[in-house]
């Protein structure tokens, strides 16, 4: 069967943006913890430059790319713009980034903070990429898709090719199963594009922001409503094309989460790690603390923590 | 020369802990970001247990050792007393830690979140320090010093220990320099201990908080002025004697950083990695980043983030 991306595009992927992102650490976290009797493999990708996974996306579609005099344009005013308005930056190009203006103060300032142009215009993200898309047709800049395009989520899947080769380094055991928060879902599909048959792969989306759960029943992307603590960042009304070819081939189900479940990982993730996740990014984690994903005796099990692009003063209300 | 603690010594703790603690990752950064040539190894020490290093220097005194009836005591109102604590619950044990009346009431919870009995009395650390020493001498409850024994030093130095061999798992070059915050200076000494010569082990402590660079000048223990802004964590009026023993032999020196420097640096590494670090937890990274620490061409430089337990409302102010 032959997938819009393979693990071989993954691995070339890699070796090309490895000089622009960070390899995140493994935290080997105690299982009992869940009533599980294995160890859990938890991947700190929120770390990474830009607060979230969303760099190695952007620089897989311009490192080695032929930039325009425009430069780069992406609509987005969450971390994919970030990531972009940083990508652009660390290769010397310019950026504008077109920001729906429900967006947040704190993720305009950070877009900016990146030294790239922030057009707040439109009041929805549909108006944004409206925009975008004039901007990319009258000019050139060259845009970067948020998830469904081969190179984002080739560059996405970047994340498992560090885990299985980290966890092989340090004498660990090999993932059985991989949790993966879902937002259009290039992340997913490049870790699965990835993993192949060697890893169960498991997504996990809010209850009320299931566009790959909903894709996959459909046999298609459908549209959904969106409203979920975790919209800012897993909103997307539906999922990508390429996304769900690869997910029906190689995404084992989709877990759903409540934003109360969400609350609590990110709670939870504060109280026991000292870690400052957003909703998005304590979404993977809630499916194993809540139960939503129940593992077999002796799974392996990784989940992924894929941003920490918090407001801290939610944070600090959420945990008192 | 025959110091009071031995790399053996934190070999053997690290044995012997190893079940009850977390192995924390490191994450290797850009050393361009501070004008460095280098990449400079970061271990992600905030992750352990109870937020602290601490937990490592408390199973060194507990674990195998005989725990009397009454259980186990410490004077603190801070990360010594959340570690005591957590590792007492952790091992079945009860727990009666003496905090001082000018603990912040989040710590206090902490502490009572672990299940220990928190004495909330006494103006200042000694006070709580003599009620803690008239309870163990009345109910022969197994004291933890929270810096000054050869157990916690040797337990703490697993930190140094965990480093080397992740490193070199990784294929990674090993360590010149490690830099380190110093409070009372068990952290330091227990590094110090393991790594012997192999590494320069460098101190970092407050400009208003130095008894370990007050300590190395005198030859001895010396009281110092404490008022700085990371004195929760590493406030200590004076270094232990054991501690200035092996510091005399094994630290290269102790940089001082101003207060600014500490808070510029919990900033950075909140914008930079998201890492939500306390004072003290930040201060190591204060040398780099500032420049109180200027590392030599292609030195490989190791930083420690020892802690992480911040009052997120604070944290949230501090990086508006």
């Amino acid at each position: 069967m032959s997938l819009p991306v393979t693990a071989a595009d993954v691995a070339s992927t890699e070796a090309r943006i490895r000089p622009f992102i960070r390899r995140t650490p493994l935290l080997e976290i105690d299982g009992a913890a869940f009533g599980h009797d294995a160890p859990v493999s938890m991947k700190l990708e929120f770390l990474q430059h830009a607060g979230s996974f969303k760099p190695r996306g952007a620089f897989a579609n311009l490192v080695g790319a032929d930039i325009p005099a425009a430069g780069v344009t992406a609509a987005s005013g969450g971390n994919h713009g970030a990531a972009v308005a940083y990508a652009a930056r660390r290769l010397g190009a310019p950026a504008r980034i077109f920001v729906p203006e429900i967006s947040s103060p704190a993720k305009i300032a950070k877009i900016r903070g990146y030294g790239a142009e922030a057009v707040v215009q439109g009041a929805r993200y549909a108006d944004a990429l409206a925009l975008c898309e004039a901007y990319m047709a009258e000019t050139g800049a060259r845009a970067v898709h948020a998830y469904d395009s081969r190179a984002t989520i080739a560059g996405q899947g970047t994340v498992g090719l560090e885990w299985e080769e980290d966890l092989a380094r340090a004498g660990a055991v090999a993932l059985d199963t991989v949790l993966v928060a879902v937002g259009g879902g290039g992340l997913i599909a490049g870790i699965a594009a990835f993993f192949g048959e060697r890893v169960r792969v498991v997504g996990v989306e809010p209850e009320g922001s299931r566009a790959l759960h909903a894709a996959l029943a459909a046999g298609r992307p459908v549209d959904v409503e969106v409203n979920s603590l975790a919209a800012d960042s897993l909103g997307a009304k539906s999922a990508g094309a390429l996304v769900v070819e690869i997910a029906r081939a190689r995404v084992d189900h989709v877990a759903l989460v409540a934003d109360e479940a969400i609350a609590a990982a990110q709670r939870r993730l504060w109280d026991a790690f000292r870690i400052a996740a957003e909703p998005g990014g304590a979404t993977a984690f809630a499916a194993l603390a809540s139960g939503a994903y129940a593992p077999r005796k002796g799974e392996r099990v990784g989940v992924l923590a894929c941003g920490g692009n918090v407001d801290l003063d939610k944070l600090a209300a959420l945990v008192r």
